[in-house]
């Protein structure tokens, strides 16, 4: 990953674990099920959003690099995972 | 799209619209809402699995085709294409 | 379901039948796959509309049904079917 | 939330917190991109089964209640939050 992108996924894992920290004091002090499960969602959300900031990168950056190297043995690896990665997120 | 997934997308594709057909048929007659319900996510589902079969398809032949022909431009544009398709599903 | 969805509900799927044929034909005519696949997201999302609106006059109507009652047996199955979708559609 | 379903769901919640900072190492040591994915994807799947857990628990315990109660209103308001629940998960 490259370091802008590197630096704003920490910042947001961050951000995402102390939102699981504070999920455990909702559970902790009994808030409603409902508003526990509102901000599970949230941090859901939150996830997928690194997921797609990581992918924008890898694209821009580790797939960029299989175009330009010419290796068509390393491009069709990085298809065949970009695959995968739609495959399961259609689930 | 190459023949043979052509055909099997056909026959799904036509299952589909008589499953359609069926749901209007299930409202017309006043079915239980939850068994509508239940239809509707399984013709979801089957578009859902003619979606991957299609891009399975677009991958073993023209992401192969841009592959071969070592055309970065035409690479890099499959590769961003195929990236359209992971964003919009994972909402 | 009440007339007014009823009938709303049987315009959009007379849609997505339209939709469905529409697809077969672009299959038919060789169109390029991106589009097959961005045009069956979209009837998909349609779907997903009519299973939200098939649900709100459920909810509207048998559910608060059962509310009226004060059958408490059916209202817990009311309740689990709920689940069951909520569940499902959560895969 | 019961007393079971309550310390089930805060170990569960440990571990994810545990996940996410494993996911922070993982950027931090430069791991390939899609080992982040899958791993981004595996925590989402995590919670997602704590939002079911937390969710059944709900059903079994708070609308139970209101079912118990024959108190309409109150079922009118936990059902009309089933359904934000269900709308929010089909996107």
């Amino acid at each position: 990953m490259r370091s802008p992108t590197k630096e704003q996924v920490q910042k947001r894992l961050s951000r995402i674990e102390g939102q699981v920290r504070g999920l455990s004091r909702m559970v902790e002090e009994d808030r409603y099920c409902i508003d526990i499960i509102t901000q599970l969602s949230a941090v859901r959300a939150a996830l997928r959003r690194v997921e797609e900031e990581v992918l924008k990168d890898h694209v821009g950056h580790c797939v960029e690099h299989a175009i330009r190297s010419g290796d068509a043995e390393d491009q069709r690896r990085k298809v065949a995972e970009l695959m995968e990665v739609i495959v399961r997120s259609e689930r």
